[in-house]
C-alpha cells in the first residue's frame, strides 16, 4: 500500500559543521535535513508499528527455511538467488537484475577428528573455506600446542609432523581470525601436517566456527579446520599436564572448479539524478552450516525492506536507491569485487555504500566512514532516528563487500550492534532465525531505510575528503 | 599445612529468632555462632587468598581431563571413582571407603536425524537417558510439531504413526523438564512412532541436551532424544507455513543389566559426637558428553575441598563432617536412595544435608529448607560469610541425593548461583572446564566449608520442625 507524506515539518538546531564550510551553508544543509522528519517518522511508523513490522523476518524465515543455507558454489546458494529475484520483481521494484559472477565452489565433504590419546574423544571440528582434504585413511600425529603464533615461532622445531592446535584467546574478531586465516600456512612453515584452530568466538556452548582460511605460493597446503573452545582448552591443559596427544583427522575437503553465481540487484530508480546511487546491501551467501539467517540473511533482508519501505509510502529519491544481494562475500567479497570492476567507471556518482553484515540486532547506531564534512551530515540524518532513539554516529563504516568503494573515498555505512552475540553465533550452526528477532529487525530496516532515503535524496551528494 | 586458629572474637547482635523460642536461648547461639568469625575469616583466606586457591578448580581438571564423562554404569565412571577414592586417601581424609550400589547402565550407541521433506538436513541429537533404539534401519516419519501438551492433546488424532516434536517454550527448569522426562510417554500414548523434544535450556547455540526420561508401565516404549531449540523453532515455522516434515531417526540406544558402582565415602570424625553427621556432598557420575566438569564435578570438588579446607587448618568439629560423592544421581538419584536405605536408621543423628548440584559459579547465596528455628540459625552462619560478602538464605534447598533425607525432616542446604548459565551448558557437550572459573570455585568452596563446618561444631544440632 502507499501513503503519501506530507513535508511540512522544518526545524533548525545548533550548526556543529566543520570549520572548513561555512556556518551559513551547514544551516541550509542542517534545515534540509530536519525537512524529513515527517518522512523519517511515516517510515519508523510503517516498519515498526504499521503494516510493515516483522515482514523483513517473515521473508527471510521463509527464504532460510525453504533453501537453508547457501554456500558458495552450491545448488542452495542459486536456488536463493532465483527465489529473490522472483521477490524482487513481484514486490514492484525496478530494475531488477541478476549480474554473472564465478564464484569459488569448495565443499566440506564428511569430516571428523577424535583424540586417540590420552583418551579417547570424538572431537567437534569445522573444516575451514578452501582447506585441502587429508587422505581417506585421514592424518594421525600427535599434537603441537601453542597459545600464539609467538609461541609457534619459539617451538619451531616441535612442530615437524605434528598437528598445530592453536589455543590463541579471543581478543576481538578482527584481530583473532587472523590464527583462522593464517594458521595453516605458518604451521605448514614449520613442516606441520595439519593445524586446528580454536573457533573465533568470545563464547561457546561446543560450538565449532567456520570461515575462510588462505594458503599462500610456495607454502605446503596442509588440511586445517576450526574446534571448538572447550577443546582448544582441553588440550592446552592436558599438554600442560605433559600429556602426549594424538589426533585422527579425516577431511574430505575439496575445491571444484569455479560456479556460475550472480549479484542481484533491484532498483528505486531516481527522479532527478538517476545516474546517482545510494546503495544498500547485504550478502545473500553463507557458510554451510546453520541457515545463513544472521549472517547476512538479516543485513540482505533489511536491505530489500529499506527499498520495500520506501516504495510502500510512495517516495521516490532524486537519485537511484540500489539494492544489491552479494554473492561469494564469504570467499573474499568475490561478487562485490566483480561488481566494482564493473561499476567502478561511475564511482563519480556514488554518493553512499551501505552494507549492513555484523548482525540485524538492536541497533546501537551506524558506523560510518567518510570525510568529517559528510560526517556532520550523516550526524544531522541520524537525528531523524530520534523517534527509536538510535541517533549516533560511529566510526569505521564497512563491509567486505563495500570496502572497494570505501578505499577509493566513497563514504561508506553499515549498522553497529551487539558484536558479542554476533561473534558467537557467526559462521556456526547456531546462525539460524533463532538467533533473530522481528523487532529487532523492524528497528534496524527502519534506520536502514531513513538513512538510505535521505541520502539518496537530499539535493547534494555527501561530500568527500 | 597446618594453621592454628584461635577463637577470640565474640560479638553480638539483635535477636531475630522466632516467638517459639526464647530471646535469651537465641541470644547465646548467636554469640556462639559470631564466635566462629576467626575460623570462618581462616577458611575463607585460605581458600580464597591462600595456598588453597584454585585447588578444587586444579584437581577437578586433573580428573576431568584423565578421565572425560561419567555416565553410569560406564567405565569412566568406575575409573573415576577409583581415582577419588585414591585421592582421598592420599588427602588424609578419614573412614574413606566406597559404598556399593547397583546403578543403570544404558549407552546412547550412535545416533543421527535426518530432516527428508521439505528439505535435507542433518540435525543434532542426543537421545535422552533410557530411552530404547530405533531398528537399524531406524525409523521414518512424518512429523508433528506441538509446543505443549495441551495442543498434543487437542490434536491428538493427529499424533498416530507420527514422530512428535515438542517445541515448548523454556519457562523454568523444573517445570519445562516435564517434556523431556514425559514427551515419550505422551506421544507413545497416542499411537507416535518416536518422539523428539527440544532442549530444556534457556539458550543454545545449536547445542542438544540430554537428560533422563521415564517410561511408563501399560505404555509402549518409543524411542526419544532432545533436539535443538534452533531445530524445533525451525520446524514449528515450517509447520506454520503448511510445510510436511519428514524424518528419519536412527538410534543405537540399548539398556543393559545393572552395573556395580560404589558412593564414596570420607570423613572429618567428630571429636565430641562421632556418631552425629554433616553431610557434604556431590555426584560423581555425568552425563556421556562434555566433562561433566559443571554437572557435577564442581559440586563434588568443592566437597571435596570443604573437608580438605577444615583438615588443613587443623580443625575437627564436634560432630562427623561427611563428604559423600554419589553414584548414579543422573538416573534419579540411584546411589543417594541406597545410601538412604543403608543410613535411615541414623537419621535422627543428621543434623544438615547439603549437596551442591546447581553450579559453582559466584553463589549469590545459600539455599535452606528447614523449620524458622534452624533458618534463624542458619541466617547467623551465614553473616560469617560477610568477607566475602555472601550472606543471603533463600528458600528451597534441595538436591536429587538428599531429598529423601529433607522429605524426611532433615534441614539441608544448596547453592544458589547463576542458574541461566547453569542450565544453558547442563547435559550438553558444553559441561566442560571452559565454563568453570577457579576464583568463583573457590569462593563457593569457602562458603561450603563454612557452612558445615561450623553446623558441624555447633553444641546442638540443627532443630527440625
Amino acid at each position: 500500500f502507499v501513503v503519501v507524506v506530507h513535508l511540512f515539518c522544518l526545524s533548525s538546531g545548533k550548526a556543529i559543521y566543520r570549520n572548513d564550510v561555512s556556518q551559513s551553508a551547514f544551516q541550509e544543509i542542517k534545515e534540509e535535513i530536519a525537512s524529513y522528519g515527517d518522512v523519517a517518522k511515516a517510515i519508523i511508523n510503517h516498519a515498526v508499528y504499521g503494516k510493515a513490522q516483522n515482514r523483513s523476518y517473515e521473508r527471510l524465515a521463509l527464504l532460510v527455511y525453504a533453501v537453508g543455507p547457501r554456500l558458495s558454489g552450491s545448488k542452495n546458494l542459486e536456488k536463493a538467488i532465483q527465489i529473490m529475484y522472483q521477490n524482487l520483481r513481484e514486490d514492484g521494484l525496478e530494475n531488477v537484475h541478476l549480474e554473472p559472477v564465478k564464484i569459488p565452489h569448495w565443499e566440506r565433504g564428511e569430516e571428523s577428528a577424535v583424540m586417540l590419546e590420552p583418551r579417547i574423544q570424538k572431537m567437534a571440528i569445522l573444516g575451514l573455506g578452501s582447506s585441502i582434504g587429508t587422505p581417506p585413511e585421514g592424518i594421525t600425529a600427535e599434537v603441537l600446542v601453542v597459545t600464539s603464533f609467538d609461541e609457534l615461532q619459539r617451538r619451531a622445531p616441535e612442530a615437524r609432523g605434528k598437528i598445530v592446535v592453536y589455543n590463541q584467546p579471543y581478543v576481538n574478531y578482527s584481530s583473532t581470525v587472523l590464527y583462522r586465516v593464517r594458521g595453516a600456512v605458518e604451521a605448514a612453515r614449520l613442516g606441520a601436517v595439519a593445524s586446528l584452530i580454536r573457533s573465533v568466538t568470545p563464547f561457546s556452548i561446543y560450538s565449532p566456527h567456520t570461515g575462510i582460511q588462505e594458503y599462500q605460493d610456495g607454502v605446503p597446503k596442509i588440511p586445517t579446520a576450526c574446534i571448538t573452545v572447550e577443546d582448544a582448552e582441553m588440550m592446552s591443559g592436558m599438554a600442560s599436564y605433559g600429556a602426549r596427544i594424538i589426533i585422527q583427522l579425516k577431511m574430505g575437503a575439496k575445491s571444484y572448479p569455479d560456479a556460475d553465481s550472480f549479484n542481484t540487484v533491484a532498483e528505486i530508480i531516481g527522479s532527478k539524478y538517476p545516474e546517482q546511487v545510494v546503495l544498500v546491501s547485504g550478502h545473500l551467501d553463507s557458510w554451510d552450516v546453520g541457515q545463513g539467517a544472521m549472517d547476512d540473511g538479516g543485513g540482505a533482508f533489511i536491505s530489500w525492506e529499506a527499498l520495500s519501505l520506501i516504495k510502500d509510502l510512495g517516495l521516490r529519491p532524486k537519485r537511484t536507491l540500489r539494492l544489491v544481494l552479494w554473492t561469494g562475500e564469504e570467499q573474499g567479497g568475490v561478487g562485490a569485487f566483480q561488481y566494482y570492476q564493473l561499476h567502478k567507471a561511475n564511482i563519480s556518482n556514488y554518493s553512499l555504500v551501505m552494507e549492513s553484515d555484523s548482525g540485524t540486532f538492536l541497533p546501537s547506531g551506524l558506523q560510518f566512514t567518510g570525510s568529517d564534512k559528510a560526517r556532520a551530515i550523516m550526524e544531522e540524518v541520524m537525528r531523524l532516528l530520534q523517534p527509536i532513539n538510535i541517533t549516533q554516529v560511529f566510526r569505521n563504516g564497512e563491509g567486505t563487500d563495500i570496502n572497494y568503494w570505501i578505499q577509493d573515498g566513497v563514504p561508506g555505512a553499515s549498522l553497529l550492534d551487539d558484536l558479542y552475540k554476533y561473534f558467537s553465533f557467526h559462521h556456526s550452526h547456531g546462525d539460524t532465525m533463532t538467533v533473530m528477532d522481528p523487532k529487532e529487525m523492524n528497528v534496524a530496516a527502519a534506520l536502514w531505510a531513513v538513512v538510505s532515503y535521505v541520502v539518496a535524496d537530499m539535493e547534494e551528494m555527501l561530500p568527500r575528503s
